[in-house]
Order: C-alpha cells, then structure tokens, then sequence
C-alpha cells in the first residue's frame, strides 16, 4: 500500500496544486538541520501564488527559515481506502502536495495582508467578526511567504478503485471512503448565536 | 493561530505518543539532502516501539533511508477550530507527533511480520479476508523499521476551549470540532457482501 507507487498519479498542474492546497488547513513544515529534517505540523494558507506561514517570533523552525533555510511543505490527505484481492494491490485513495524553497519574512502592510489572507482559510469570515489585532499582537507574529515557483512543487491524487478485474465472486473489493466533517459548534458562554462565519462553514464543509 | 505557541502543549508520555500515532494512517516522511528537507506523504503502522514504514523497492526517499540517512516521521491532524475573542487569541484544537532517528531495513520474517502489523493499521482484519502475499510481491516491497527511542520524540495535544474570560458578551467564542469519518462503503462488483473487516471499521470508526 505505498501511496507513491503509481507514477501516473503524479501532476504538474498548478491549479490542482491550488485545489490540494485549498483542501486542507495544517501542513509539515521541514527544514534541514545537518543530517536530519526537522519537521513541525504547522497552520498554513494559500495566497494567490505563494503559501503563508505564521508563528511566533520565537519558534525555532520558523527562524531557521527566516535565516534563509529552504522550507519544504507537505499537505496530505487520505480520501478512502482501496480494498482490492490482495495487500499488495489494496492502496489508499489520497491527495498530497509538496512545496520548496527560500521563503521571504514580510513586515508592515505586506505581513498584515497575509496575516489576514491566512485567517481566511483558516477561519474563514471571522476577521469580519472579532476585534481587528493589535500593532502589538501584530509584531509578536512572524508571517512567512513561501512563493510557489514553477518546478518546485508536485502535486498527487489518487482517485478510483481497484483498477483491476475481480478474478473471485468472493472478495469484496471496492473503496471505504473518508471525509473530515464539521462537529456541533460549542460554545464557551451560552446565549450567543452561532456566528454567520461558522453556519457558512457548516454549509460548505469548509 | 500558530499551534506551537504554547510549550505546555508539549507531552513527552509514551502512552500519548502511541495514542496519537494509532489515530491516524499517513505521515510525512522527511530526510535532509543537502540543504533541503526532501518530503513524502506515506502511509505508516506502529508496531509495537517502532513505526513500520514500506514502499517501492524503487523510491527514492527509502532508498535514502535504507543507505542510513535519518529517517523524521511527522503526523498531526486537527481536531477543531476555536474560535476566540480576538484572530491572535484563536486557535486549533491538534494532536501531532514526530519521531526521528535512523532506520532498520527488515527482511525475512521480520520483513513479513512487520508488514501484516502495519496492514492491520491500515486495514485492520482485511489480511484475514484475502489471498497471502506472493515471494514475488514480498521481494518487491520495502519494509522499513523506524526504533521509537527515548528522547527521539514529541507529541503534542491541544484540547479544550480558548481557556479566556469572555470580556464582551456579543462575540461567539467556543470550538468548532472537526471529525475524520468513514463514508459508506462503494463495492466494485454488486452481489458481494461487505465484508467483517468494514463492518468493523463502521463500528469503531477506526
């Protein structure tokens, strides 16, 4: 069941790169460090072209990349489980992304922008709703820009069944899909409404 | 939102370690090459102290671990979103876990034993419903064995609520879980019962 056996499940597209991207919220975050990567799970967004990271100014990794370590980001997710007639041919439907390179720490304005285009993947509409952050939360973040340059990224999907003629009226095969859903909202203090940035989370699943 | 912010979220148990390992099916495997972090999703199994890694006798990253390079296995997935008063103070709920150090090749029995581990990770019960693996199609795969030892791990948990004290009473804070879910399963070929090993799953949501 290695996920990257077929080569075929390899694209080159940047809009399916952007769609993978789009999908998913938390990222690995690797540098190198001498012989070893060094690898943190990390909340990211897209911004038109370019991956937005943030942290605080006194994460380790993130100031490794600001000292002009290359950053590789990996996305991933399980779509379903592909039940074929053996192990060996079982697989797991998934899309995966990976993303490399120099990244460039913005300040002023630029930071502010991409702060606020990360929040909009993350938490999407809820800027709109809470108290805009202070100069002084503002400087105790560090946003990182990791621009997405042609021949440094490859994306992957897998997708479909078993790709295979049954050879026994026996054996189930076929895929055990899984989905990420949103829960009940819970609230911290009761008699607020549900904010509209969460019903349309709910709506959309995103 | 970082999810490193707080070091208290930091757990070094075992226990934990081996709780968030078992709640999740992919990883990012990382190696350094030169001054970049190279990164792959790929599917994984604990195994008792170890972490069971196996591919293509043909991929590259393996290939760089089976030479003795470090092997860093990151996993993470998001639990919820909580939503706090302010973007700053927001947050996610997360569980992650890295473990780094070098690998084992396996072969012979071990090989096998340690593959029939990480298929009852992955498909738990499924190896049981179909055909043993070929010598061919054993020969052809990579078994890869990744010792969990002390001080070559972290593991990390976020749960809970914004841990604030609301300081107006018209903005919404709280948690917005987020679930990984099986969806209902989609046979290849009609007529053929779903099998035991889906029914549990179903069951366990696992």
């Amino acid at each position: 069941m290695p996920i990257r056996r077929l080569p075929e499940r390899a694209q080159h597209d940047r809009a399916d790169l952007y769609a993978v991207l789009d999908a998913m919220w938390v990222a690995t975050l690797s540098v190198a460090v001498g012989e070893v990567a060094q690898s943190v799970p990390i909340l990211y967004g897209r911004d038109g072209d370019s991956i937005v990271l943030h942290g605080s100014t006194g994460a380790g990794t993130l100031r490794l990349l600001a000292a002009g370590r290359p950053a590789t980001v990996c996305v991933s997710t399980i779509d379903g489980f592909v039940y074929a007639e053996s192990l060996f041919d079982s697989s797991a439907n998934y899309r995966s992304a990976v993303v490399t390179g120099p990244v460039e720490v913005l300040s002023g304005a630029a930071a502010d922008a991409a702060l606020l285009a990360l929040s909009e993947r993350i938490m999407p509409g809820r800027a709109a709703e809470v108290r805009p952050s202070t100069r002084k939360e503002l400087a105790a973040t560090v946003v990182l820009r990791l621009p997405i340059l042609e021949g440094s990224y490859t994306v992957k999907v897998r997708d479909g069944g078993t790709g295979e003629t049954p050879t026994t009226d026996d054996t189930w095969t076929g895929v055990l899909p899984v989905h990420t859903v949103f829960g009940t909202p819970v609230p911290e203090v009761d008699g607020i409404p549900v904010p509209a940035s969460i019903h349309a989370r709910l709506a959309t699943g995103r």
